[in-house]
């Protein structure tokens, strides 16, 4: 399927706002843009499966640096490795930021069911999107490194 | 929901006759087994999201040496790194084994959609399930190393 315009914001709007709302973090977004190339690295990433509509995948990958920092505003304590709390808070953050999104999808007319996240971590490992279509990446930023959220369908 | 043993043999039985029929490699399976910690280390691993009847996911995590020889021999030709062929073969090998254990779950009454496959490279990375459920885990093993397939639902 195309990727639309209208697609961007509900995947941009959730993350910044359940980013804000548990971690009091504000990551500011870069210029969201379509990319046809499928890999992205970092040090931990979630991937959660769309089905409906159309299918198609959500991943988000931190630095560590940039998870860490969100997760010790998270808890109130300092988080200096991606222990377990870190993986399972990438979760809670992941299934949160997955269902906003879709609850703004259905507000504009789209259908799409969510599955369970999975949480990858180990250092610069990649994620690839199986896909021909085209990927949509919005970059974030926070003060303590970057994040990137990909949406992409077959 | 409960991972029934009706489900496991859909799974096993759709990877082995996928990566024989695919590569010429004959994977023997071990004992199909419920753990509760959530998490497998691997070299390459895709995920596939799961929707439907339940919210879930399925799981492929290879070794290095093991993915290196079936890739090489579903293209015969020696493969000696995870480079982009290797990665895009296991995309489709995700694929197959995803189509084919549905249609078989459809067979006897049950209904799931995928989701797109995420294929996720890097050396000892983790990939860990966000589900509190059990996760059914059904060890592969070829003259070249082993393979793991996991499979979980909410």
């Amino acid at each position: 399927m195309n990727m639309k315009a209208e697609f961007i914001n509900p995947f941009l709007d959730s993350t910044i706002s359940v980013v804000a709302t548990m971690a009091s973090v504000q990551p500011v977004a870069g210029k969201p843009y379509i990319k046809k190339e499928s890999a992205v690295v970092g040090d931990v990433s979630a991937v959660v499966g769309i089905t409906g509509e159309a299918e198609g995948s959500l991943c988000l990958t931190f630095t560590e640096s940039c998870i860490l920092h969100i997760v010790s505003k998270m808890f109130n304590e300092s988080k200096t490795e991606i222990d377990e709390e870190v993986k399972d808070a990438v979760g809670e953050l992941t299934n949160m930021i997955s269902g906003a999104s879709r609850r703004a999808l259905e507000g504009i007319g789209h259908h799409f069911q969510g599955a369970i996240p999975s949480i990858i971590s180990g250092h610069n490992h990649e994620v690839r999107h199986v896909t021909k279509g085209p990927i949509l990446s919005i970059p974030f930023s926070t003060e303590a490194g970057s994040f990137t959220v990909e949406v992409c369908f077959k």
